[in-house]
């Protein structure tokens, strides 16, 4: 693959979204062809997918249930959409990606670590980010953020317990792999974290 | 658990839904509570799975996408509504179950036995079927009974060869586990049919 495969983590409402539009016109400034998309969804399938689990309506979803759905909006996303992008040899920017299945189906939903990898490998058949940021905020300061903008979908519903334990998750990711995820503090100004973006970006240029 | 789990499985058009009604009003006859349920399916949030699966319209749906969507709409289906059923001690009589993913997503979409294996043990959980009977009837035969009643769906438009692979694998599951599995020859009249299924149920009432 000749393309660079970047995710972008966190909470709900820790910039990661601004982030990821501030980091598409910085690589297109430096030539690179750049697709953004996002989990759940990137593909018209997967986006149906989304739609089921965020659906407040949906409250009876269970855990296991829940993390199919998150796999096959990935398998979809990663064979119909990812994986020609790298292989054209494009720059993908996904907000999320297999990451927040382990910090919200692992930590926050409690399914086992085994069941996590499992679903992981059957999903992205080695299709593996090369660079994961991860824009740290507070859950309580993420969640203040998100509800200004929204009302709460079935997942930012959940009770702040649950948001600080997928904020740990997180950090945890980052501690257990170091050479692929890496923490920004979220919490700066806009311009300062995406400075600390390019800054984790510029090395993966330069490869190329 | 208390209760009876029966499934019925075949290709398209085999008569299974047929033959569940009349067992159902068999073991109501002999005094059961009987639940009817079908895969994708059976409860709100496996229904609306079921709606993406069967849409000629995702056709882009890719293999390893739709296996997982299928274990989702099970492991809701199990959690929500058969494994309670169950502890209440109640029959459950599913039109489909996990040797459809056997049969579809493994023979027919290829996907390796040992995802199938991880599916189903994820989304089934130790819920498995006392009984399993596959109303067989040759592939091309069934969908022209199918064809009958309403325009094809996603599944029933792939092509005659993929159909008869499923046919082929629903037999085969019957040679591996034999103590559940059952095969009844569907080309015969309905009533036959139903005798013969109901001589395969007998057993499992006598136990109770």
């Amino acid at each position: 693959m000749k393309g660079i495969f970047i995710t972008v983590e966190g909470v709900e409402g820790c910039g990661k979204s601004t982030q990821i539009l501030l980091l598409k016109a910085y690589l297109e400034s430096r030539g690179r062809e750049v697709i953004v998309t996002r989990e759940p969804g990137g593909t018209a399938i997967a986006e149906t997918i989304r739609s089921i689990l965020l659906d407040p309506e949906n409250a009876a979803l269970s855990p296991m249930a829940e993390a199919f759905l998150y796999a096959a909006a990935r398998a979809q996303h990663v064979d119909e959409r990812i994986r020609p992008a790298l292989e054209a040899g494009k720059v993908v920017l996904s907000d999320r990606f297999a990451d927040s299945t382990t910090a919200y189906q692992g930590a926050g939903r409690q399914l086992p670590e085994e069941t996590i990898q499992s679903l992981h490998s059957m999903a992205t058949r080695g299709t593996w980010p090369h660079l994961t940021i991860v824009v740290d905020v507070p859950a309580e300061e993420g969640l203040k953020r998100a509800g200004h903008v929204n009302p709460p979908d079935r997942i930012e519903m959940e009770p702040i317990e649950f948001h600080r334990g997928v904020r740990e998750a997180f950090l945890q990711i980052a501690q257990n792999d170091p050479a692929r995820v890496h923490v920004v503090d979220g919490t700066r100004s806009v311009e300062a974290v995406a400075a600390a973006v390019r800054d984790l970006v510029e090395p993966l240029l330069g490869d190329l």
